[in-house]
């Protein structure tokens, strides 16, 4: 068959792909609602004392609004990168499947910097927070390189221009994200609050 | 390429965001059942002591319908407003992403009003249930705002007739569910049942 | 535009309603494994103990393998609907959303079933689930008749002969599955043994 | 309509199959995260006493990426199975749901591990982990001979030695597994880390 017909083809392997990640990505994301538990009230129960209760849970609301927005981030650089990719090996298979796991693993860290953000183990929590995200960054420069390492799975229409852009872009978030865990064991407030300004960074340099 | 060419290959990505908003919509609504919990009896087991502690978890089942009728609502909404979208910005991406945020928590509240219903802080639980509905009508109307500023992301064939019909049912939510808040204040039932209402009338309203 | 693009455009309609389904089924069998619990052993931790309190929970397995199986012929039944369905109406969205709600609902009965099939209220539970599947039949039937009904929604080559074998085995459901429900009041075993066995029978006498 | 334009019709149906599949796939590996749980720390918190607790609970961070690893690649083998069949049939869809059964129960034994993998019961922990890797060897050599039995399901483009080599790599699997359940009596670390090192042998021999 031509050329033509078997990018076709392949085109739909690619499609199977990203219908799978996009699963994991909408379950891992929707998943964090666990971090917004109820309060259990013990006593006497009135609106100013749930109100409180509410108040107290500051930790989480902060921490599920983070997550959430990263991993939409996430999703968003996922699409981007499959819009100039149209076939699959097994390396990229499996770098997408390694980036997966990590997507997977967020709610862990975001339930332990919600448990523990106004404990004196603050530091080490939001440590692990900002590691995990080290390691979805170096995930995604792996699939990246995995994609574009001879050209071997772009898009021919792709420009050297695109393929720069983007490797800068996933260059960049990994010593942002390394300054953040290091800022851990100085200050948790600080490394959490770069880790929430970090994603609005990346939604005004996200391009579709 | 031409536009017509074009505009096909941006559909594909409306396809991708659809797909993941999709899979969003249907974990969140899925893990409602969350809210429905088995009873524990201590004590000695009966088919009576089992059905009184069934019956007594009425407020799950009410919220549960309520919760999982409005979502569908929201699934449907979102449905036809991307009927009469053909492409995506950066903007109504992260728009999108804001509303999927909000869809995602629904089963908070959802649980809020569960425990708390039958006791001196159900206003406040409902109050919360109600508020989050209107955060999210903002939301919707964001996005919506997001697609139709300068008819950006609109299909050319989308008149103005449709426009102006989607604008008005999306603005007529805020008062409601405002006023489901304040209702709560007064009287929780009377606010979870216009909340309960409000999803019947826009099932009447809606139109593919 | 001619009758025949304006299928294939409404086409496009039912693609996302089926992909939204889907994701609802999917998530609701796969939140089925919460059935199975893993035991906590107090008391000195052995191979027998373990394997003695993993044999105790017989009722889990029987009921997960029971409500997977019916969820999969009830996705199953789903796809042959749609594939005679071309388009959609108001009226059939919210009846394919209440049977949604029930296939969420599942998860529930499941677990009433599994914690209280060995005690003196399995009768009740038993009914609960049983009455589950009835009131599903009953749904599928209202969503049948809701693209049945003046064959409004239907195929043009969808044949009168393929329209009554499906309105049978619809409707052939019904009785059964509320003679297990009363069948749970005289002998639980026996109720859960029938719902257990028809998913065989609509097994075979499913076709694609 | 001629053969083509009917096998076009039918591929519809396999497409909502695997989106299905992809969607049952895409949950189970995401609920692995639940495996992942923050310790609770009583008495005085502090950063070693955390980090303790985290590293304390490595067992659950290997069987999640184990488990993860290995669904990840039961999904890329159910890619591949797929894109060989065009058509799919009564008994090919009944041996793909028992298969996706398999698929969902894999966070129960992966819990069980976590749980009993330092006491006395880690052999038959580890023995049940391994074991429902066999069954699911099993369930996808029912599936693959239910699509090869006299070709029936088979794109007619499949060669002979396409066939023959998945085959081939399919039954392998079995006694490789049955080989770590037995090992599970006599060293449950051992069992576990053939369960590990396994996937990593279907990674290298896999091929889209």
């Amino acid at each position: 068959m031509s050329r033509e017909q078997r990018a076709g083809a392949v085109e739909k392997e690619t499609g199977r792909l990203e219908s799978f990640s996009d699963g994991v990505f909408a379950v891992a994301i929707t998943l964090l609602v666990f971090n917004l538990q109820v309060p259990h009230l013990p006593g006497a129960i009135s609106m100013p004392v749930l109100g409180s209760a509410l108040l107290a849970q500051w930790p989480s609301y902060l921490t599920f609004m983070t997550s959430f927005a990263t991993i939409l981030i996430m999703w968003a650089s996922h699409h981007g990168l499959f819009k100039l990719v149209y076939k699959t090996d097994t390396p990229f298979l499996f770098a997408n499947g390694l980036l997966l796991l990590l997507v997977t693993v967020v709610p862990f860290p975001t339930s332990l910097v919600t448990q523990y953000l106004i404990t004196p183990a603050a530091s080490l929590a939001c440590a692990v927070y900002a590691g995990v995200f080290v390691v979805i960054n170096v995930a995604y420069n792996l699939l990246w390189w995995a994609a574009t390492h001879q050209r071997r799975l772009l898009h021919p229409a792709v420009t050297s221009r695109q393929v720069k852009r983007l490797t800068r872009n996933q260059l960049l978030g990994l010593p942002l994200y390394l300054l953040a865990t290091l800022l851990a064991f100085w200050n948790p407030y600080v490394s959490l609050g770069l880790c929430s300004c970090l994603w609005i960074f990346w939604a005004f340099t996200y391009y579709i």
